[in-house]
């Protein structure tokens, strides 16, 4: 089968062994994948992963039982053990045991077929498009900060960071009936994230007031020193950038001002579907910088890496 | 009157001015007050502060209203606006516009009198002896912890740093029924510690198990790093550390792992008053390492500086 492989370097390859479902298993025929930060990342090293890359994908379900052949789905990306403590507790994204579709140990998806287990299949609604469903999982990341911080205090927000991730931040937060200002550094950027009462404004103009709720999703380490700077005494942070390498960073701020800082990473992909199903208005098509075919994957990956780009999508057209 | 001021260097004098309370302020006749860390910074130049030093003392209202005078009183040491947003929501310790006993723009109680709004007073219950509710201050710091986090799932509890704030956040904790573990560096200060069902070990052991909640209060700046290689996945971290200066970090196992971190100051003195009432075999009496008369003031600085000592009280019989 076709598949773009990461393998000490980034080739197309259309020799890749097509892969056989065990028990529990389904394979997926891929339509649509998106190029993710991490996927840059882990073509610098980050991770150690070798294989087939990609973790955001829409497909159809090609073999299993009844209930999914045929149907379109997207694939929640960890695939846990089911029986540690993580997993009893309902976290079996936290499972040490799990692989990681294109990220850990399990080959992703920017290829012809994928494998996940079955139980993490997901349908995705009839009214949402595949070009919309392919942003499910990021969308889900973002949905996470509400399963995470009570929005009953929240009515200032600010998020910081105007790639993809803060982009779809501010737009969950504008679900919530919250204040919400984007924070960013490129004009072009923070104009296609307007929608409904979001407000945007670059680092340049006037800091605005100190919010109740600050998303940091820089991708930089000096976001969170940006963060604490916008927050309130007793207000929250929302931690989305990993920082791969140790920094330096003034916390007497935190303590002082009792911050709570809260690590987020990803989130239930069916709270990203009903997101999508109940706002058929998010204009999530903005953020396609483009799309290649898979042949053209090497040009795909230079792309999504120029500062300017958002999503940059595969499509696996036969 | 008898006052510890600090003017570039600390003085014992007994010629200090006593205050004269304006309205809605009382005057306190100190009977008891502790040496804290934070005086000991001051000393070292922190805050900037000069005048009279101490914020953790009980005493006997010498002059305001009926309602007050004679009676034995603690008092919050933050004196805040009451105008606010802070204030307005019930958070005055967090008043930008506020002064703070001993600390900011305020005199403090190493001396015979000093002064405090009269909205900051709190009566000491009947059957709390001076010697114990000297602790108040602290120990509603330590209390604080239950005001920010939900113990409903914190089953496994880890506080690090076996100083004063250690232990007392190790006791709080242990009033809640949760399995607490505390970690320090010091046998001694480890073996007073022991209360009601808490676990001691030194750094030197076994780690314990990964716990739902870790309260950091070792005082140093790698005590935010242990913690977080402590905590379980979605679990909380509550940062009770003010490190003065910048520090390196790696911060992304707090994303990965979403772990939350609360950055935790001052608590409700009313919270610690309710605990010494609740609790009356709580043993502070263990954490006084020594107790001077006023004027042994620099004898009694020298001797909190120790790293054996605990708590040093300063005791102003006339």
């Amino acid at each position: 089968m076709r598949a773009v492989v990461f393998d000490q370097s980034l080739a197309f390859r259309d020799d890749y062994p097509e892969p056989v479902p065990g028990a529990g298993q389904a394979l997926v025929r891929v339509t649509l994948a998106g190029i993710c930060r991490t996927d840059l990342e882990i073509v610098k090293g980050y991770m150690g992963f070798n294989g087939v890359l990609g973790h955001e994908f829409i497909g159809t379900v090609a073999g299993v039982d009844d209930r999914w052949t045929g149907r379109r789905v997207a694939g929640e990306i960890n695939a846990a053990c089911g029986t540690c403590p993580a997993c009893r507790q309902g976290l079996g994204r936290h499972c040490p045991n799990r692989s990681v579709l294109g990220i850990l140990g399990r080959d992703g998806c920017l290829a012809d077929y994928c494998l996940l287990p079955e139980a993490n299949l997901l349908a995705v609604p009839e009214g949402v498009s595949d070009e919309k469903a392919v942003f499910v999982e990021p969308l889900s990341a973002a949905c996470a900060i509400l399963e995470q911080v009570a929005m009953a205090n929240a009515e200032k927000v600010v998020v910081i960071g105007d790639g993809k991730l803060g982009i779809l931040c501010a737009w969950v937060m504008a679900t919530t009936g919250a204040t919400v200002t984007l924070v960013g550094h490129h004009r072009a950027k923070l104009d296609l994230a307007r929608w409904r009462q979001i407000k945007t404004q670059t680092g340049e103009d006037p800091a605005p007031e100190r919010a109740d709720l600050v998303i940091e999703a820089t991708g930089s380490h000096q976001g969170l020193a940006a963060a604490i700077r916008l927050c309130r005494p007793r207000g929250k942070i929302v931690l989305k950038t990993t920082v791969a390498t140790p920094f330096t960073i003034d916390l007497a701020p935190v303590v002082i001002n009792e911050i709570t800082v809260v690590g987020s990473r990803c989130g239930r992909f069916e709270d990203g579907l009903k997101l999508l199903a109940d706002y058929p208005d998010l204009p999530l098509e903005r953020l396609v910088t483009a799309c290649y075919p898979i042949e053209a994957a090497l040009q795909a990956f230079d792309h999504a890496a120029r500062p300017a780009a958002l999503k940059v999508l595969m499509r696996m057209d036969r």
